[in-house]
């Protein structure tokens, strides 16, 4: 059996798409393990030989914070992010660690509001407003240097502690992100309660308020199994930029091999079947995903991986 | 956190759908354990209780190649089918399975067929054409019984032995079943390599040649995670039935938690996003398949019954 699908487009969806690779960052900083740097960065080159075009590397929050990512200096400064074509931006939460960031070599950082109160104060430890005020003079310093700045919104669906999430909410936020100079801007479905329906709409009010399907990106959660039905509601709505993480790591540390993030690998197989240029060497990235499945001890929870990997004749 | 998401529909879907819960038989048959006559029954009255409309409740092909299901007369008198107002179908291999099914109470029935030759043989010991000869008689005393008979045409989108599937070939045995008389035809994606494009194009295709979406039902496996969004696809193509198995019961047994069937949960959560009625409590769904699970000695590949169950805030 082939190890990838039939290739049968899908009328008005894009012909290209840019997979975000967020598993060094967004991935590792909630896994148990703290992965070595020296893993890390062979973790990154992997994933850029493998055709990544965008791999966010690390994260200048207080290693108080997140410990996983305490290394984010030589991370960055090991990857080498000036002689990549690849795209390799780091988070940063305020002008101290945009400092920081630069003086790593970083050509690109990402900022991450929230959507809801509750969850601005429990990540951020103040609300939406004033998170928000933070991170002006970042992205107004990062311009001033031809950095380009990432805004993330995350609980654009549902939140843990609200409910559902009003789209206003998220559209509001994203809008402010887009005026504060943010080049792209990446709607989060931080606890993977979104459903087709929900993400056209959203998606129809940002166009509304002004932000193009062109400037966004949108991170799907597969914690429900929802996560690529949402990313087909996304491309029929004219979405080019999808977040994923590969082999699906950042899940729930609390289960065997629970998930969180979309894996890049499932998003790799379902755009190889419509068709759509993605630039990723599937076999390539799944090599690199079992082994980074090894040393952080625990089942990818990649459907895709776990597929090719089964020995299983039905 | 409530355990539903938001409802928000999408437009060009249809308001209502059935889904024809496959557990029990197509679950159950590839399962390792062989789980006793009396908790099949349990299961399927937990199924009828949740809610399911039509339960697949036991198979009449022989017990020498599927002794999982050798007590098919014991479940099938068991579950009272005509005192139910769920539709309890069972599959039936020939007309000497049909005679058993009717003598143990089945008012509805289905036969297996094939859209590739080398399945055919395999499942079946005979090629496409002589497996439509055989299953022709048995449509036509089910139909003088007034007893509604369900086509199901397997490999429809790829085969480990032959590759990608033509669409000519599905459609070429979907109407001949149709022709025969069969009142609905499902469509499996038995090897869960589709992607959405060419689960559009094989409906078009169908459509086509005479067979209406009204007339389909999918049946799609989860192997490589695309089946909520091959369900997104053939919903926005005018599909109202889908197959799924309660838990994601029916599995690759060389896998710990390796999935086949799509988990009815996993549906049942998308449907509900979409305001899309189904009539399925999902939570004494949840229920059974936990104790199911328990029963079959290994964790359930549903996302959302880990979800649901999982110790986990963020």
């Amino acid at each position: 059996m082939s190890a990838l699908p039939a290739v049968v487009p899908q009328a008005g969806m894009p012909t290209k798409v840019r997979i975000y690779e967020v598993g060094p960052r967004d991935g590792l900083q909630i896994e148990k393990s703290v992965v070595p740097t020296a893993d890390k960065l062979e973790f990154i080159r992997g994933l850029v030989a493998a055709g990544l075009p965008a791999v966010e590397i690390a994260s200048f929050v207080s290693p108080r914070w997140v410990p996983q990512l305490a290394d984010a200096h030589d991370v960055t400064s090991g990857a080498l992010v000036e002689a990549s074509r690849t795209r390799m931006p780091v988070l940063v939460p305020n002008e101290r660690g945009l400092e920081r960031a630069l003086a790593a070599g970083a050509r690109e950082v990402a900022v991450f509001a929230s959507a809801t109160e509750t969850f601005a104060q429990r990540n951020l430890n103040r609300g939406v407003d004033a998170a928000l005020e933070m991170f002006a003079p970042v992205v107004a310093a990062a311009q001033e240097q031809q950095v380009p700045v990432r805004g993330y919104v995350s609980m654009c669906f549902g939140d843990p502690w609200e409910g559902q999430v009003p789209m206003d909410q998220v559209v509001s936020v994203a809008v402010r992100l887009r005026e504060m100079g943010c080049a792209s801007i990446s709607i989060g479905d931080t606890i993977g309660v979104a459903t087709p329906g929900h993400v056209t709409a959203l998606i129809d009010a940002l166009r509304a308020a002004g932000l193009e399907p062109e400037r966004l990106a949108m991170h799907f959660h597969d914690t429900y199994g929802q996560a690529l039905a949402n990313v087909t509601a996304a491309l029929a709505a004219g979405v080019t930029e999808f977040d994923s993480s590969a082999g699906g790591i950042g899940g729930c540390p609390y289960a065997g091999s629970a998930t969180g993030n979309l894996a890049t690998e499932d998003l790799v197989w379902l755009l190889t079947g419509l068709g759509i240029e993605h630039g990723v060497d599937l076999d390539a990235l799944s090599r690199l995903s079992l082994w980074m499945a090894e040393r952080l001890g625990r089942p990818s929870p990649s459907r895709v991986l776990a597929a090719l990997t089964r020995d299983c004749t039905t």
